[in-house]
């Protein structure tokens, strides 16, 4: 008979011990289940004793069917495996789960192992499948804590990178930190709380369903039980692509569309212009990463709500209802920073948000953004909701610090808006099948 | 030159100022917006002047489209309209944002015209409607606020009620509270806090969409500004029905099937029997209403993720994959209570939660529950997540009460759950178009 053991070692064990990736996880994929009504019948007799713990899982094989690969639409899936991380260039999908962890391991081993577990879940989840092998052992807590059993996968992907604080010297790493990974200078309108900024791992879990998206930052938790604790944690959505079969540009909360501007992910050479660092710019192990920044920005929903169309359309430089810039007809027309009315005033305004975050047009940041409800805040009575800003760069120090800077000095928006949380992250490259997130570091 | 007013005068005055519902508010639709790029166009040099403050809504207006009415697919949309409030016996959507309102009016006549201002926004936006008709008005602030725009009505109800504290006696209709509406007695497992309990009324937001969801009840906070403001928010999620096209049973966020045993809504004897009161039973004004109790219940992720597979399926006394009752092999099997294993004991234990929700068969409640994720908790660093409970019943005291007492005392699954949020709410019977709701009462 096997041994119960508690869940983290259960889970840590099986995620490693299983070596070739993904080959024994996608025995039994989230869809299979729905087939497999006869396996919890046969088991149910040892569960109703009240002795399911004194029942190995070899007890209960007989009741497994043959392996099967879940049958999926390619554009449900995202592969996990790649030159870069998913989630960066990946169109973004419907629903973020955020998470911030801070190590408690006490060693690079173990934080290695940590990663090579997480790499072996995350390609697990993305391709849709239950994690781990215990998901019909009566004695064991199951490997998958089965919330997203039977759901397509739904395009997840699962983004690792590491704070500044991973290069405290805990681990050996401190002569590793990437220049690029610059400590973020206090900027206007920063009322940055600790519950929602920094950690020592950053992981993004997207996809176009929320559960599926939830399942996945609550399994990478559990899988790092006794290496790694939750720090803080935040979801946020956007429209539905089901809400909007013709795909245009998502909105945020104030009403806005958001995004159209973003550098074109399908331009190669743009991308490493903009997003993806490379071996030459002085950190090795970050060739083919790229640098997250992440804020959590409150709106003032109640102020900006009782603010005029003319004022909301001169804070951002937009029409409201077009997307178009000012002085222009549509969404995508060029952005015209010199027209002046008859009056000779500028069109756009010079504090209008479009104007200071475009600047000269010379640099540029990969926006990824989600809108984010969470509740109500107890001590105003007002929504606590707005933006989870998260962009990614090449170099921070040369892109996003400079454009915020400046954002924040004088852009309009900022009567609007609180940043209430910040966080960056030094995001892998990506792997190869078989490989795990972090080696080019660790 | 209209004079402009401030956001919450605009918005009440213009949402009771068009009287015939809905007539005005589908000039424009949120799907038309998108080709209506030339609105923003023609306006965006008044706007762009910064005195956009000084221009009417005339001066736009030659810029205005035809009057068109949104095409819609007729699955993507619910009345709001019908002899009961749709979301109640509708099927659940994929999303919640639920509010909760305390009243501030001065008068029965200021709540009732916030009543007939939320039924018409109501119905707007179950439409898919922009609200109001100042959207284009730079000297306003839009009636609308806008994040909703271009998307389809993603089959969005919205439900009113009012609770136990609206008849206290301010409005004069202390006479008026039904004793169906009954305050719940506390049960065992209850660690309620004022944060998300109670609130003198209730609105339950569902769509396919959280955007638009969280749309509704921000609109309809809007609107009620002078009147109302919020007690709490709890927004909530189920598998979107995209990931599960089979439209299994869904899952909770212990990995559970959860509805299986619900009353068929399509079942009219049963409705009335379990959902719909009755003019008979004693409060005519609430003829065709139903009873909403609401039940925020945090799941203690950690602890359950830890117990044995076994331990779990005896809690809930269903098999986690195929969600058959333990002793049986399919979802929809009839639960046979009575079935023991080769030593004569319980094949369903006895305190486990479906024997104790079922009890006899008589008393019957119709679920509709939705998972929720809320960060972290910042105390414990553990996940705060777990069930947004809904139900409705005829009668709280004979359904709900004697139902939830007995599992606040014997359930197995009290050991992972603890219930932290607790209101009820009379749900007024549904409208004919040209009604408002809550107009049998008031």
């Amino acid at each position: 008979m096997t041994k119960p053991s508690d869940s983290e070692q259960s889970g840590q064990t099986q995620t490693q011990g299983e070596g070739k990736l993904g080959i024994i996880d996608k025995k039994i994929s989230r869809r299979d289940l729905l087939r497999m009504a006869g396996v919890g019948g046969a088991g149910l007799l040892l569960g109703a004793t009240g002795m399911g713990g004194l029942f190995s899982a070899q007890e209960r094989s007989s009741a497994k069917p043959a392996s099967q690969t879940a049958k999926v639409d390619s554009d449900q899936m995202v592969s996990f495996y790649g030159t870069h991380q998913a989630g960066i260039t990946t169109p973004p999908q419907d629903f973020i789960v955020f998470a911030s962890f801070d190590l408690t391991a006490g060693s690079l081993d173990e934080v290695r192992k940590l990663f090579q577990a997480w790499t072996t879940a995350a390609a697990t989840m993305a391709s849709g499948e239950m994690l781990g092998s215990n998901n019909d052992n009566l004695n064991l807590p199951p490997s998958d804590t089965g919330e997203a059993a039977g759901l397509s996968p739904s395009r997840t992907t699962i983004t690792f990178g590491v704070g500044a604080s991973f290069f405290d010297g805990r681990y050996g790493l401190a002569g590793k930190r990437p220049a690029a990974l610059a400590d973020l200078p206090p900027f206007g309108g920063d009322e940055l709380r600790e519950e929602w900024s920094g950690g020592d791992i950053g992981v993004q879990v997207n996809a176009n369903d929320l559960q599926i998206a939830f399942h996945a930052i609550r399994n990478l938790a559990r899988i790092a039980r006794g290496k790694a604790v939750l720090r803080w944690t935040q979801e946020g959505f956007q429209r539905t692509s089901g809400a909007d079969p013709a795909g245009a540009t998502p909105r945020n909360l104030m009403g806005f569309k958001d995004g159209t501007n973003n550098p074109d992910v399908n331009d190669d050479a743009e991308m490493k212009k903009v997003v993806w660092a490379a071996a030459s710019d002085g950190t090795p192990w970050m060739d083919q990463g790229s640098y997250m920044v992440v804020r959590r920005i409150r709106v003032r929903i109640e102020v900006w709500d009782r603010s005029s169309l003319g004022d909301q359309e001169n804070t951002f430089g937009r029409h409201r209802s077009s997307g178009a810039p000012l002085g222009s007809a549509n969404e995508t027309d060029k952005l015209d920073l010199e027209k002046k009315d008859q009056k000779g005033e500028p069109v756009i305004p010079m504090n209008a948000h479009i104007r200071l975050a475009h600047g000269d047009g010379s640099v540029k940041i990969l926006r990824r953004s989600f809108s984010y409800s969470s509740g109500m805040d107890n001590k105003t009575g007002q929504l606590d909701a707005g933006l989870l800003f998260i962009c990614f760069n090449r170099d921070s120090r040369k892109q996003f610090i400079p454009m915020q800077t400046k954002l924040g000095q004088s852009d309009l928006l900022n009567e609007y808006i609180v940043h209430t949380g910040s966080a960056t992250f030094a995001c892998f490259p990506g792997v190869r099948e078989g490989g795990y997130i972090g080696e080019t570091l660790f």
